[in-house]
C-alpha cells in the first residue's frame, strides 16, 4: 500500500493539536481535516497548513478520511459523536468514563458495524496502554497484586474539582505518587496500601480578590473522594505564576505488579511500566494516531465493530510490515 | 467453555518444570503429560503428581493435548522439535536465536498450516514481552530512541561461554546494567552509549586444580563479542561457594524508549517496561503457559499458521472474558 492512510480530527484541543503533530510525525498518514463545531475560519486561524470545516460537513468525506479520531471529551463530546461518527467513519476515541466504558463500548459496536466500520475505544494511556500492561501483567502472574501510582502530573479531574470550589479564581492539582510506597511495591513485600499512603496532591490556587483563603484550603483538603483521604497541600499564587509555573501538562505513572512462581511460590517477580510525560494531551494524541493504523488495517481485513486495546494485535500499530518485525524488532 | 485447556510439556528441564508449576496457578488448564526423550520412569522419578511419557508417544495425545508448551533449547532442540510439533499441535515455544527467526517462522507457519494448527514462537521475555514493548512504543513515538538494559541477573549464554575456557571447571556470569547510563536515558538526553557504558559482567569462576588463575582471567576479558568491549571482573570461588550463592537463576531488564512529540519536537517522554525477576526460568514459562491460553483460542477461531507476540491481540492471554476485562481492567 503506497497510498496514505487519510485522517480526521473532530475537535480542536489540546488532544487534536496534539494529533496533528503525531500525524505529521508519521509518514504513512496525511491529515485530511480537522472538524469543529464553531466556525471553521475562527477556529482554524493561524493554521494555514490545516484545512478546518464545520462538523456537519464530515459526511460529505467518507471516501477521504480512512479514519476519525475523536478528540472530544468524555462527558459531553463522546456519547453523542462516538456513535455518530462510528456509523460514517473508523473512528479513535479516548473515552475514559470508566463506569460507562461496557455502555459505550455497546453503542459505538452496534454504530461501527451498522456502518462497516472499526471502532477503538478508550485509546490513550490511562485508560490504554497502563490497561494494557495491567492485563498482561496479570494474565503472565494470576498469583499476584496489582499497583497503579499517577504522577508526577496534572489531573484534569482534580483540577477542575478545586477550580469549582468558591473564591477559587483558577488553579491546578499534582497527583504525586510517594516514593516510599513504591520502593515497598518494588521489593516484592505485596503491601496493602492506602489511598493516603500511595499518593500526595498539591494545589497551586490563584484565589479571587477578597477571598479568605483559609477557607479555600480547608474547602479543598476536606472535599470528599478527591481530597479528604489524601495529604494534600495548597498553595497560593498569583495569576502570572500559574501562568508562567504551571502552563505544561505533564504527567504520567507506574503500573506494578508483583507475582508469585514456583511450587511453593518462592519466587518473586516484578513487572513495571512507567511513563514519564512532558505533555499529557500530546502523548495521548500520539498512541490514538498508532492505534488509528491498527484501526485501518483491521477494517480492510473486514474486521468491524468496537474494539479496545485489548482486542488489537500489538504489529497492527507499527508502520513496518510483519517480516520486518520479525526481523528487527523481535 | 468449561473444559480445561489440555497442556504437554516437551522437555523436563528448568524451563517444563516452570511451565508445570504456572499450569497450577491457573485453573482453567490441566496438564496432560511431560514428554522426555530419556528413560519417562526415571526422568519422572519423584513426581508422582505428574504423568511422563516417551516423547515418540506423543502422537498418540492429539485428542487430549490442546497445547503443547515446547520447553527445549533453541540450539539444538526447537529446530527439529519445533516443525515436527507444530504439525500434530498447537505449540507454543521460546526460540531466540534471532538471525534464524524468519526461518523458523517459515518452517513453523508451514507445519502449523499443514496440520492445522497454530503455532506461537519466540514467547518469553526476551524475545517476548521485551520486544512487545520495543514495538508498542515505537509505534507511538516513531522519533525517539530504544535502549535495552539486561539485568541484574545470569546470563546463559555467557555463563556457557567462561565454561569453555581452558583450566575452568564451573562458572556463572552476571549482567549488571549500569545505573549510571540508565539515568541518562532517563532524562531524555537521548545519550549515545558504547557497550561498556551500558552494562558490566561479573565472572563466578571455580577453577580446575592447578590451573593459572590469572590466565584464566586474561582469558574470559580479552574474550571478543562475549567479554573484551565490556568492563569485566573475576571472581574465583570454591565449587561449594559457587552451589550455595550463585545456584538461584534471577535475571530482569529494562526497554526504555525516549521520545519527542510536538510540532517542534519539543516534548520529551520516557517510556519504560521493566522485569526484576527471581527467576528467569519460571517467569518464562508462565508467559509461555499465558500464551498457551492464547493459542488455543486462536486455532478454535481457525487462525492457523505461525504467530508472534506482535499477531497475538492482548486480551486473549487472559483467563477473564472480554466483557470482564472491559468492565475490570480497562
Amino acid at each position: 500500500m503506497t497510498e496514505k492512510i487519510g485522517i480526521g480530527i473532530v475537535g480542536w484541543g489540546n488532544l487534536g493539536r496534539g494529533v496533528k503533530a503525531a500525524v505529521d510525525q508519521n509518514p504513512d498518514m496525511a491529515l485530511i481535516s480537522v472538524f469543529t463545531r464553531r466556525d471553521p475560519d475562527l477556529a482554524g486561524a493561524g493554521e494555514s497548513q490545516v484545512k478546518f470545516l464545520h462538523i456537519e460537513q464530515a459526511q460529505g468525506l467518507t471516501d477521504q478520511i480512512d479514519v476519525m479520531i475523536l478528540c472530544g471529551g468524555s462527558a459531553t463530546d463522546l456519547p453523542g459523536q462516538g456513535p455518530y461518527f462510528a456509523r460514517l467513519f473508523n473512528t479513535v476515541d479516548s473515552y475514559d468514563t470508566h463506569a460507562k466504558i461496557p455502555e459505550y463500548f455497546a453503542a459505538l459496536d452496534d454504530a461501527a458495524r451498522a456502518g462497516g466500520n472499526t471502532a477503538a475505544i478508550s485509546i490513550g494511556w490511562d485508560p490504554g496502554l497502563f490497561s494494557l500492561n495491567r492485563m498482561v501483567a496479570e494474565a503472565v502472574l494470576p498469583q499476584g497484586n496489582e499497583y497503579t501510582f499517577w504522577g508526577y502530573g496534572i489531573s484534569q479531574g482534580h483540577s477542575d474539582a478545586v477550580r469549582r470550589v468558591p473564591g477559587v479564581k483558577n488553579g491546578v492539582q499534582y497527583t504525586i505518587p510517594l516514593d516510599g510506597a513504591m520502593e515497598k511495591v518494588r521489593s516484592g513485600e505485596n503491601p496493602t496500601l492506602t489511598a493516603r499512603e500511595k499518593h500526595q496532591r498539591d494545589c497551586y490556587i490563584v484565589a479571587e480578590e477578597g477571598a479568605d483563603k483559609e477557607k479555600i484550603a480547608e474547602d479543598i483538603k476536606n472535599m470528599p473522594d478527591y481530597f479528604a483521604e489524601y495529604h494534600t497541600r495548597v498553595y497560593f499564587v498569583t495569576e502570572d505564576e500559574l501562568a508562567k509555573d504551571h502552563a505544561s501538562m505533564p504527567h504520567g505513572g507506574f503500573v506494578i505488579r508483583s507475582g508469585r512462581t514456583g511450587k511453593a511460590g518462592e519466587n518473586n517477580h516484578i513487572v513495571e511500566f512507567s511513563l514519564k510525560l512532558d505533555s499529557n494531551p500530546e502523548f495521548t494524541s500520539s498512541v490514538l494516531v498508532a492505534y488509528a493504523r491498527a484501526v485501518h488495517r483491521l477494517n480492510r481485513e473486514g474486521q468491524i465493530g468496537a474494539k479496545t486495546i485489548f482486542d488489537i494485535p500489538p504489529g497492527y500499530l507499527s508502520a513496518r510490515n510483519p517480516e520486518n518485525l520479525r526481523k528487527e524488532l523481535l
